[in-house]
């Protein structure tokens, strides 16, 4: 059994995001973890290895038109390596052992220009119409709009983004053979046609519970950052927020009337710093801006900044060529929370990159690796 | 002529917020700027003062129930005080000379627990309704509401502010012996039974653009937090939030709609963090909680906190008798705005009050000047 086989092999038998599973697969590799379970003990896990037969589900799968991607594939999205270094939220950590897909896109290349948006299901017309409006004009912009496939702001996302001609990507909470909720099938044959659905389960795999909560890390994994347009007291739309501040991603809310319900998390998430506050597509592509087309960069010689994780990078692009700005400043243009980037903003000090002024701004350095800086992208 | 007697003459024939008069009266006395004014050249302000009679200023407001206080006054609010540290806003700066005031309120005690409510005139039903319940909750609070008395937002803070029994502040933008807009009327007369209308200038003076822009700054100044609660692009009300934030005021929004027009400047202030976002009174009161009834504390010995200004007093208040927290945790608590924030703690750090640990956060030292720290008022 080869790594490829052994990580669907995987995907069949454990639950997504199980730290342990996570961490042996990263240590040892997929097949030496799928021998382990094989040949281990009289857990339910292990008899669940030993009685695993691939065919059926292989079976399945080419029916329904479902492809299984793992890492180094072509289409393997690179950012699902940022859940590597993720804290664990709910217990659950790791990027998935692998990807089940259906539909005409690439979700490589669709994910790396894309922009989660994510809320209630109980939405009210307002919080619909805005996740629409929103969702055509990112998809206007070229950017592609991921959510999961819900009742609410997730379907109203898909379809404002749908309705610009742009593919969306479905992250489902189930195998890729049925339709969750059953109801938005005909919603998920067309957001296949040019987009994908997305999965971390094999087909013949239902939604439960803690499935929904592995999805949403999905969702904020795979783009660049995250707007929640309507989300009461309770909600799982608060969930994938979380994944999205834990990965680093720019998270954004939508506010409302403080009259609405729905409107609670949101405001919440805006008055605590966890979420900037976005009112149209031009903010959030404004807040995104320096990450989109990261991808399509020409191959270039080493640089300093080559040695940045790509936070780091964030804030120091956020620095302008010419004058200083303050640690606020610099969080909201580069989307990294305010807390991360001091500790980011001192690091980059520390290293040469930065310095900072009497007026306890950030600038670059009179000489400084600005003059070697990959240029901006936006 | 002695120094109120001045004041009062001032107050009849020089612009609010002219900066060189102010500095002129707090450099060398009212006595002494009204003489050397009496005694100037052919300038125009120089011949108002020659031509000045106090008597029928005085007549109008002995008979319309109007008094003037001036700076030592018990009536005298202190927080005026603030305005002659503070940077100049549309080339106006400085402490009113003298406030006339009508009404059964005593000003000075009412300013000691005031919020201010302001807003478009042209606002919306959601607005009204926001700003009318928030200035009764606020009232219920015990929290006196202070707006301009216009129409839309303002007289909303005023009647809500009046439902609750409470009295209200109306800062006039022209002389108190006529209504500004005339319909308020009997709005103001409501407003005079327990509360107070205020303005800079003297009976028979008529509002102006600039005059409306000086009142702002007294709203401002009056108040230990300012809330907007709509405002479209272009609105006075941004005016006011400015002032704020030079006196470093606890600044705050009220969201909507982001479809509303009147929404656009709640939320670019909330987004570029020159307001809290707020959606009901209790936000509103936990952020300026710790400023409240700060005239009633006890007399007491000396502290080392006594040496600290009023900003870097509600920064180290913020911090936690025990654990950490983040810059962003602490603007937020304390109301201060991030940048200043960010310089205050390493002043604080300098100072010994505080210190910096591994996680970029602020906490108190081991043994610290906590044990003789001013006891919280909230």
């Amino acid at each position: 059994m080869n790594e490829r086989e052994a990580r669907l092999a995987l995907s069949c038998v454990v639950e997504p995001a199980t730290p342990a599973v996570t961490e042996a697969i990263e240590d040892f590799g997929a097949e030496a973890v799928w021998a382990s379970l094989i040949s281990g003990g009289d857990s339910p896990l292990c008899r669940r290895a030993r009685s695993f037969r691939a065919e059926p589900v292989q079976a399945v799968a080419e029916t329904s038109g479902i492809r299984f991607v793992v890492p180094g594939d072509p289409e393997w999205p690179p950012r699902m390596a940022d859940l590597g270094g993720c804290e664990p939220v709910n217990a659950m950590t790791g990027p998935p052992v692998g990807l089940w897909v259906r539909g005409a896109g690439d979700l490589g290349a669709l994910a790396t220009r894309s922009i989660s948006v994510v809320g209630s299901r109980a939405c009210s017309p307002y919080g619909e119409t805005v996740a629409t409006d929103l969702a055509a004009d990112l998809g206007d912009a070229g950017q592609c709009v991921v959510s999961g496939g819900a009742f609410g702001i997730d379907a109203a996302a898909h379809r404002g983004c749908l309705a610009s001609r742009t593919p969306t990507v479905v992250v489902l909470p189930g195998g890729l053979d049925q339709a969750y909720p059953p109801a938005h099938r005909p919603l998920f044959e067309r957001a296949a046609e040019h987009g994908v659905l997305v999965s971390e389960l094999p087909p013949g795999q239902h939604p439960t519970r803690s499935r929904f909560l592995s999805r949403n890390r999905l969702i904020a994994a795979l783009s660049v950052g995250t707007v929640l347009v309507e989300a009461a007291v309770r909600s799982g739309a608060r969930n994938t927020v979380t994944w999205a501040n834990c990965l680093r991603r720019v998270v954004m809310a939508v506010p409302g009337p403080v009259t609405s319900a729905m409107a609670y998390t949101p405001h919440r998430l805006i008055r605590e710093s966890e979420a900037v506050l976005v009112t149209q597509a031009s903010e959030v592509l404004e807040l995104v801006g320096s990450l989109g087309g990261g991808r399509n960069r020409p191959a270039s010689p080493h640089r300093p900044t080559d040695e940045l994780r790509p936070d780091e990078l964030r804030v120091f692009e956020a620095v302008p060529a010419r004058g200083a700005r303050s640690a606020s400043e610099l969080s909201l243009a580069s989307g990294v929370g305010l807390a991360a980037c001091l500790a980011i903003l001192d690091e980059l000090v520390d290293r040469g990159f930065l310095i900072q002024d009497d007026q306890w701004d950030w600038r670059l350095p009179p000489r400084s690796p600005a003059t070697s800086r990959t240029p901006s992208q936006s």
